[in-house]
Formats: structure tokens, sequence, C-alpha cells
């Protein structure tokens, strides 16, 4: 059980939580632009931390700071080092938020701001967690070092170089990250897969401008009907991608996890229903759901613009169009190869008259992760301890790229310990993160330490 | 000869004409935003024409105001109805004008400004014709009425109506449009046909919010990817339109035309390189270059926009995804029809897991005028007059609207004597319009309305 002074300061500390989250939150951390927010988001974090007891510095990275907070209690116990990410995503599009993105309002019980769940707070359960043990006890059950990103929603571009070059700072025995989520309300889930991702942005270039579509239609090829065609021709009709060599490194999935996945309390009828779908027809409609969302990669255009977008007629033939691209990668697929091979694709299904650029941005590999570490067992042990139900063991769709990076550098197969709940709106309009999934969550975080600190002392 | 005292009028008052069309070409009237510059507009062209002499009304239709002015010189001569729009199309792109776009400037002896050519310069033109008859000879050689729309740019859809409700106002025995060009600089035109438009918007829509493209890629049908797999499905690999029976009513362009069009001056390299392209890929691939601009009908996507468009990255699967379209029409297509097959084919061509809406926007029909009409020879011999050069007789791939409507209701082959030239960039950044050509378009202007004069003399 939960050290007892440690439950209570975290019971009784919830307004004082609550309000300094909703803080954090009112801070628009956008890795893409360069206001400023990012790095006063990390000196936000680093000023906590410091209050809280923890060592903290911000590090420069050749793009946004990474915050690492460091209490060390003793070099006979083991170090766990928690990841968490302090950037959002953009919180367009703003008119569909029932309250502004950046100003964290409570309903019914949710959080609603950008970040709530992605990943700010998630990220503050375990800083509760280290507070609480830190307030009540003076020090922590284990060494633990806290490492917060500012990159994560724009591929964390620079967190391989960082890892690289603070190996020594970082080192440690166990790995958690907590960006991830239930299976379900109720299900505590431990994430042991995740998808890379490859990310790429084409742009088609007709006519030096844009030109009268009366004057000039039927001589100038037009970018937007070029880009729609080789779009088009990505995908066949069954929904498979269709550039070549694209699932060589795709490995079959096993009938043991199908049969798992088959037993997962999961209702189609009402996830479909729950996004205003009819069918779910993404995907290759000759596999099963779970095998298109976990372990079969896909390719999404997450926008595209060309011409007259505005209100009314503008009769043009646009100078140009352009996409973005992302495609979730599984098992063996690299990102360079399968961006490789995207550009390939499209230099042969340009039509005439138009040219092409395809940018690439930076990717993410995908990863397996061990489940049978004693540091997994002690994730389920307080993850159950905390929530009161078994914890299942998923996949997930979803790309989080230091995963697989601390795994190869550091030798460390991470525990995605999410507290997220599926319904919580990531990267879209209305994101929340529910009180409860909160405050149970840093109480799994405490007890995760103080487990951990037990199978040290048993070990000996 | 034009009347020596309305030439030297022209010539001696060009700083002022100048002057006042420059402050016409400040007012951004632009036809679909409700912000009254429309109606300042209006009331500019009917102070402006008032002082010149004529007797102005400004009269509401439900949508932009239309100026009439009228002078009537005598029940014995015929009148001439001259037709102008004073809305211009958006300014957009902002960024590739070298001087903003309602502050005219003139550079190189042109004149730039959106609305410099279309249609502000050439009904100007006009304007500055009849002021010259009424300021040096107090009359004018014919009776005239000069009809200013505020809607051509977004289909004219109330002028139909204007004109059924004002024909007795309006009743002419002549109609002249001058909102088209020259077929090459040197070369003045008359165009006898003008493509009709099909004007619809389409909109995909999937999940009822944006999701997360890692999370539900593989499950949620992509909007962006259905709606290119709906639009690379509207033409073939050779550029011909697919949608069932579109080229139903397009009749064959005769060999007479086509052997007129082939000795026109035209070198398609040189066309292909003013517009950056090494290749004229647009349109049916297996017909020549004037059949696909003037007597084929075309379809061109003139905007598109979905999902996150901004900088940097934003990956999720997108709500909706939509795209604006004109199909230019020849011969005996209906927009009606038009747009009804198209509506089919769309409803035919929309994947599962997305629903679509197509809205359809008020079209024209395409129209071929009488090139054997006495007021065509007057119109043929006044711009000869003035610019020195035979008149090519020329179709044009553009809409404009009110001609088939004139023809239609008043039975009248209007004149499309237009003053443009081929580069001015019409709908595009840097809209320009040669000084020369205003200088000379208003004296055969002038022209015209003396030989029209002679004409009725004559036949009595």
């Amino acid at each position: 059980m939960l050290d007892k002074d440690v439950s209570d300061y975290l019971q009784s500390h919830r307004d004082q939580h609550l309000s300094a989250l909703s803080d954090l939150l009112g801070i628009p951390s956008l890795a893409n632009l360069d206001d400023g927010n990012c790095e006063k988001c990390a000196d936000w974090l680093a000023k906590y931390l410091g209050n809280a007891g923890m060592e903290t510095q911000i590090l420069s990275t050749s793009g946004k700071p990474c915050v690492v907070a460091k209490y060390h209690t003793s070099d006979n116990l083991p170090t766990v080092l928690i990841y968490g990410h302090y950037d959002v995503q953009p919180p367009d599009p703003l008119d569909l938020w029932a309250s502004p993105p950046f100003e964290a309002t409570v309903r019914n019980g949710n959080l609603y701001a950008r970040g709530a769940n992605d990943d700010k707070g998630q990220l503050f359960a375990h800083i509760m967690a280290v507070e609480a043990w830190l307030q009540t006890h003076g020090k922590l059950p284990v060494n633990v070092t806290l490492l917060l990103e500012g990159e994560e929603e724009i591929g964390s571009p620079t967190i391989e170089r960082f890892i690289v070059e603070h190996k020594e700072l970082l080192a440690a025995d166990a790995a958690v990250i907590s960006d991830s989520e239930f299976f379900a309300p109720g299900v505590p889930s431990i994430t042991y897969a995740l998808r890379g991702i490859a990310y790429v942005e084409l742009k088609v270039t007709g006519a030096e401008a844009d030109c009268h579509s009366g004057l000039h239609g039927g001589a100038l090829a037009n970018p937007i009907n070029a880009l729609a065609k080789i779009i088009a021709a990505m995908h066949d009709d069954n929904g498979h991608v269709t550039i070549p060599g694209f699932y060589d490194d795709v490995l079959p999935t096993s009938d043991a996890e199908r049969e798992a996945w088959t037993a997962l309390p999961f209702d189609e009828i009402a996830y479909a229903a729950e996004h205003g779908v009819k069918t779910l027809a993404g995907g290759e409609q000759d596999r099963s759901l779970f095998e298109r969302l976990w372990s079969r990669p896909t390719l999404d255009c997450n926008g595209i613009t060309g011409g007259f977008t505005g209100q009314g007629i503008k009769t043009i033939i646009p100078s140009e169009a352009s996409t973005k691209v992302t495609m979730r990668l599984t098992n063996d697929q690299k990102p360079g190869k399968i961006a490789e091979g995207f550009k390939q694709f499209v230099a042969q299904h340009t039509p005439p008259g138009v040219t092409v650029t395809v940018t690439v941005n930076p990717g993410a590999n995908p990863v397996l992760l061990k489940t049978d570490t004693p540091e997994m067992q002690a994730a389920c042990h307080a993850l159950t301890e905390a929530f009161g139900n078994e914890v299942a063991m998923t996949r997930c769709g979803a790309s989080i790229p230091i995963t697989e990076v601390i795994q190869r550098i550091m030798g460390l197969d991470a525990i995605l310990m999410g507290f997220g709940l599926p319904d919580d709106n990531l990267h879209a309009p209305n994101e929340k993160f529910s009180l409860e999934q909160l405050w149970l969550g840093s109480q799994a975080s405490a007890a995760f330490l103080q487990i951990m600190a037990q199978q040290a002392s048993t070990a000996k």
C-alpha cells in the first residue's frame, strides 16, 4: 500500500495542484513557434520542481530547451528516469473549443485545455508524486531524474542528440513515460509497442502565378487536380498503401496478439458512433481493427491547401497546392526508407505540366518493448493498487519518438504508463484530462517509486 | 475619322482621367463581401457620370446595386447599351503583388491595381468617351445607356432578374460589353463566343472532430484522402472529364473555325514560358490548344482546403476537407444539368466512411454571337480606326454571364469589344491595364458612337 503520509499529502493538496497545473496549461507552448512560450514553460517547470526540492537545470538544444530535475537519495538505490513533454499541439480550429484552449477550465470532473492530457497533465501527475514524497519524507524512495522535452509534438528532432550528449546525467535503471492512455475507462494499461512515423510535405507547382480559369482552363495544368491524382494513387480501393516496398519491413501480427486483442473489451459500433461515423473505413479493409490501428502502417493526409479558400468565388487555376502527410510505421519500417519510397512514388505519379517537391521531416522508428522486466511488474502493481483493476497490455498506434531513442541509446525498455482516457480529444479541440485520472495517476506514480525501492531492498 | 474636338478632349484630359480611374480602383469593391465598398463604388460611378452630364440612378438588387446612366439625344437615333461591372476579384495572394492591389500604381506605361483591366479600366474607357462627347458637343451622337453591375465576379446571380425587371429602362438597339481582350498586342479583337460556367463546392466530412492520426489512423476514413479520390476520378489520364454525360451537349468544332484559329499569330512555346511551365498539360490532350481553350469544356479545382495547413506539424485525421470547382461550358451545355451530373458522379465516387455535400452556385450559359450585324461592322471599323489594325474575330474561354442574358432576354447579340491585353494578369496578382489601351480604347468607344450615328443617318 502507498505510504499514508504521501497519500494524505496528495489528497489534501488537490486544490493547489489543480491551480498549479492550470497555470502550466496557460502557457501556449507550441514547439513550432518561436514566441518564447516554450522557454517560459521550461522556466515554470524548473522553478516548480526546484521549489519541490529537486535539483533542476534548463539545458539548451538546437531547438526548445529540456528541463532536467534530479534527486539523488542513495548510490545503493536504483534510478528511475521519468520522461514527459511540455510542448503541445496547435489549438486550431479555435472555433470548435467550448472554452479557450489556454484557459484551463473544469467541467464535469474534467480539466479542459490544450495539453491537459498531452502531456502537461500526465507529466504533472509525476511531479505531484515526487513533491509528495519530498514534502512528507524529505527524500524520495529511489533516485529520480525527470526529463521534460519541448519538441515532442514536432517529432522530437533534437532529443536523440540531447540524450547522447547527456548520457551520464540521464543514466538510469528504469524509464517511465506517461504519454499514453488507458485502453478504456477503468482499464489501466501499459503500452508495449508504438508505431513510428514518417512525415513529409508535398508541394505541386504549376504556372508561376494564379491564372484565370476561363482564359487558361484547358491549357495550363491544375496543381490541385494534379495533387489529387497523386494522393489518390497512394491507396487502392481496399485501403492498402500502393507505394512500392511500403510493407516490406512489416512483420506478420502473431496469432497470440491477435487473440489477445480480440479479448479486449471494445465495441466497434460505439467507437464509430462516438466519432460520428457509420463505418470504420480507414486503413486496410481486409484486416481487423486492432491490426489496422496497432500493427499495420497507415498513410494519412493531415492537411491540404491550394488556390482560393475564402468565402465566395475566385475562378482561378492556382499556382500551387500542397499537402502534409504522415505515415505511421510498424516493426522494422524506417522513416528514412519510407520517405524515400514516397518521394520516388510521387515522382513517378506526377502528371505532366506541374513540378513537385517533397520535404522530408524528422521521423521516428517504431518500437516494441520488453514486458517481462521487474520494473514492468512494479508498474503493473502500482497501477492496480492506485486504480483497483488489472492492467491490460496494449499496443498504441501513435508515436512517442523518445521511447525508441531511450531503448536504442540507453538500453532501457521504457514503461509506457499512461493516465489518459480514450475520449480525451488528443490533438483535437476540447482536449481534456479527467481529474480522477490525475489524482489516481499521481498515486500510481508515488506507489511505483515505493515498489521500486521495495524490489531493490528485496534483491539485496 | 473621330471628331477632332472629342479626340483633342481625350488627349488633353489624360491626367484627369488617370487620376479619376485611380480613385475608382482605390475602392476594394468585392462582391463576396458585405463591407459597403460595392455601394461606395456605385455611388462614385453615379456621381462621376452625373457630373459628366448623364442622368444616373443607383438601382438596388437582392445583392449589390446596379448603376444605370442614360443620355437621350433623339428618338430618331439608335440606343447603345454599354455594360461594365464595377466589382473585382479578391486580391489574394496579397504577398505576390509588387504594389498594393487597391493603390493604383503606374509602372512602364501600365496601370497596376485589382480591377485595372477587369473591369473598371475597361468600363472607364467608355465613360471617358461619353464624357468627351458631352463636354465638347453638349450631347451624344446616339442615345446611350450605361449599365454597371456589381456582382459579375461572383457569377452575376441577380443580373438576369434585374434585366427582366428593367427591360424598358434598358431597351437598346445594340449592346457593347468591354470585359474581354485583344488576341495579342496590336491585334484588336472581337469575341463572338464565350464559355459558360457551372460552379460547385464539394465538402467531404468524416469524424465529427479532428482526430489524432496515430490513435485513429487505420480506423477513421480520412476526408482529404477521400476528396483526392473523388477529384482524381473526374479526369482520365488524357484530361477528358469522366462525369457521365458531360460532353453530351458539346457540338463538334467546325473545320472552318479550326482553320481560322490555326492562322492566328500564336506561339505555344512562348505562352507556356510566359506562365513558367514546360508543357501545356491542361485539358483534353488529344485536342488542339484553341479547341481546349475555346470550344471544349473544362473542369478545374479553384481551391482546396482541409485539416492543418499552418506551419509545422499537426498529426491529425481532419474532420473535413472541401474544394471549389468550376466547369467551363460550351455550345448547348447548361450549368444546371452539368451540376446535376457532377452531384451524381460525386455520390457514386464517395468512398465509405465519409459523407459529401455539393453546393451548386449560380452558373452561366455558354453563348455564341452573330458576327454579321451592322453594329458589329461599326465596332470593327471603330477599333481599326483607333488601333490601326484589322480586327481578329476570336472566341474566349472565360464567361461573361451578362452576354447570354442580354441575348436571351433582350434579343441583342452584344459586341464584345475588349481593350485588355493577354498579359494583364486577370484574377491574379499584379493585374494591370496598359495606359495605351485605355487611351485608344476610349477613342474606339467614342468612334463607335459616331459610326453608329452615321449608319443611322445613312439608313434613312
